[in-house]
């Protein structure tokens, strides 16, 4: 039987997970693959800590470079996370003719191109399934199963410390801050958890599933950003009124020549399966046009999980290996030659339905002028909606409107912010209507 | 460029859908693949319909043959359906060696084991993708994403026919008769729903299923089947109270040495993500040990979703006759080899929490013998609910109960039914509970 050699380069909490499976299910592999998969190497700088997994004599080592130039090693496994010295060793690995597997999204997002490119020159595969929405098979489902169609939108929630933050607001109707230490204290967010709910690594992900989609270069730059550190118990409490949940979601959609992309927080309609995503499950659902909707959900993140998606490339470069077939599906899942850079349309052109909570004071004319203002601006109102919770005399104003520019929607805002009669900033929540 | 050449059998809806993608998506196609996709042959003995698609000269013809005996060809798709000639069909194709693509669960269900054991012996492939779950990508899932996991088990909605009409009789407190004759007006279901409405296209599923999870032969017989048909908008209500909604279910259970496998009707809990999955969408999910649940939503049928899962298997093939892989990865997931006949549980044996609705008299003391015989048997109620909704001098009776045996629970009804004060038969419903 056919023996696959893999070295993992840093055994923290996912590296540690992707060793127990191939050590504690060596024979549950074997049956399955029909190739023998022996973890040679396990690199980490720290020897202390107890990662829970027996290591065979001399696999646990300190220096990553026995891996990388050891002729023997079939697979590298990237586990160390971050874009310094894992692309290094990322890149070493590919130019001594050694696949490659990650979890990394921070680093194909900003350094994929180069990657794929090195890799490609090398003829090696990159597997990265569990960079993106941990073991849901979202790169698989696009690079292979969508394959006969044109992908005409992703939307998903790729974020689970932002998915879980939002539902415990919703739930409990507390702070944003009050959700974050609670997530924080039981381990569903990092201590600092700027990347995570400002939406950066929900951005990662999004260009990544672009790439794959769209058959474009791997693009974060022009990807739109806002996270949820602005989102308040009050303006879950007005959506569900309004039959809406808020979520942090990734949005990608495929026009004639450009693509939209952003992440930021986003109300959807109760009838959307994304609506019913909670806690720090993830979720992402793809339009084809010849599928129409379909959705996959399941633990973005978390040893296991990740680890289950980062043993499914191994398993697939280890059929490639056996049958000899390799880049047997391309990377990015079309061929290199037919990667284009398409455009990603600025945010100002996008249209969107809008939800505006305005803190106005409680006095005549007020909503005279902001619609107004809204209709100069070419803003058709759909819903108005004033309550009278008071704070501090004044009262919240709650407009939905029908399909806007957000060119518009931002010079409506801006001349409206600067009324006497209105109170602190607007605030803004596209809505997302789509869904088959 | 490689040009893989492609004859399907059966031009009916599916592979009307299938011709349309390989026609009108041939350059979509070559330039994810990289190879070209040639529709060589359709053949379908109906030359009248207008399936609308734009056929070359000479690609539509009336005699199979033509297609099974051509060394050109490929990949053979079967779209007939059915048991009977699409069988000898596929058979031939195999024995020809050409990889053959099929939707067609009724067909594998029954001799999916001799169709492998033929495939393996003229070293071909088999794609049936669309098999089950439509567009949703689950066989490629269980075989592929999932392989570094136990599956402990797997629930799904496998019939959109009986979701709508469950949808239906739900959203409209219709009975199951009008809301079948809707389905039908409207195309989700067929003119004979047997297959559909009693269970038995989930059953099939179910078994192809089960055979990729667990690692066993295909097993249709041994699974247990209950339809839909005598759902009634009471037991629906009853339900909703209760926080459950009622979906016709395909269960499969992996314990230590033997499978629970079955369909039936059952409530599930709101905070099951099957319990949002409306109208004619399937829905599936799988507990893997190191994934936790992960779920696919989709389309289950129609032309173009089913079509689309046809395309991913013919583009497998591709690659892998493009790279010199044949059998890359096993038909039913691992080697033929390493498959076991694993027993089923008898039905009688399983434990699950029951709905019960007994019609009985308005009289006192029958509470008591109701829960009397349950006490004898071993049955544990967790939630008793008696309501003046008389119907003819009766009153519903509603019990659930905690975990309890099959065989237990049967007792006790037969029992129960005899009691002068019950009128009818009992309505029993099955819970699913298990959730992560």
């Amino acid at each position: 039987m056919k023996t696959i050699k893999i070295g993992i380069l840093g055994c923290g909490i996912v590296g540690s997970g992707v060793a127990r499976i191939l050590i504690e299910k060596q024979a549950l592999l074997e049956s399955r693959i029909g190739a023998r998969l022996n973890l040679k190497y396990v690199a980490d700088l720290d020897t202390t800590t107890d990662r829970g997994v027996a290591f065979g004599e001399g696999v646990f080592i300190t220096d990553a470079n026995t891996v990388l130039n050891d002729p023997d090693i079939d697979i590298v496994v990237e586990t160390i996370g971050g874009k310094g010295i894992a692309k290094q060793f990322m890149l070493k690995a590919l130019e001594n003719g050694k696949h490659v597997v990650t979890a990394n999204k921070a680093l194909l997002a900003s350094f994929g191109n180069l990657l794929v490119k090195t890799a490609m020159e090398h003829q090696v595969d990159i597997g990265f399934e569990a960079s993106t929405g941990g073991c849901m098979p979202v790169i698989k489902t696009l690079r292979e199963s969508l394959v006969g169609n044109r992908i005409e939108g992703i939307t998903g929630i790729l974020n689970g410390t932002c998915n879980y933050i939002l539902t415990k607001m919703s739930n409990e109707s507390c702070s944003f801050d009050k959700a974050l230490a609670e997530a924080q204290a039981l381990g569903f967010a990092e201590a600092d958890p700027f990347l995570d709910v400002e939406g950066f690594d929900s951005a990662h992900k999004l260009a990544i599933l672009n790439a794959l989609a769209y058959g474009m270069d791997i693009n974060l730059d022009d990807i739109h950003v806002e996270g949820i550190t602005k989102i308040t118990p009050m303006d879950i409490e007005f959506a569900k009124e309004f039959g809406y949940t808020i979520k942090l979601l990734a949005i990608s959609k495929n026009s004639a020549t450009e693509v939209e992309a952003r992440v930021h927080p986003a109300m959807i309609p109760n009838r959307n399966p994304l609506s019913h995503v909670e806690g720090s499950m993830n979720a992402v659902t793809i339009d084809g046009d010849a599928t129409g909707q379909t959705m996959l959900y399941g633990h973005g993140a978390g040893m296991m999980p990740t680890a289950s998606a980062v043993i499914s490339d191994i398993a697939d470069i280890a059929r490639n290996i056996m049958t000899g077939a390799r880049h047997r599906v391309p990377i990015l899942g079309c061929p290199q030659t037919n990667i284009r850079p398409i455009p990603v349309l600025p945010l100002s052109q996008i249209s969107t339905p809008y939800y505006f909570r305005f803190e106005a004071a409680d006095q005549p004319g007020v909503l005279s002028k902001i619609s107004g203002i809204l209709g100069e601006c070419g803003i058709s109102i759909k819903i108005v909606h004033q309550k009278g919770r008071r704070t501090n005399g004044t009262v919240p104003i709650i407009m939905i409107t029908h399909l806007a520019k957000e060119e518009n929607a931002q010079k409506a805002l801006k001349e409206i912010s600067t009324l006497d009669s209105i109170m602190n900033q607007p605030v803004v929540i596209r809505i997302e209507e789509t869904d088959n």
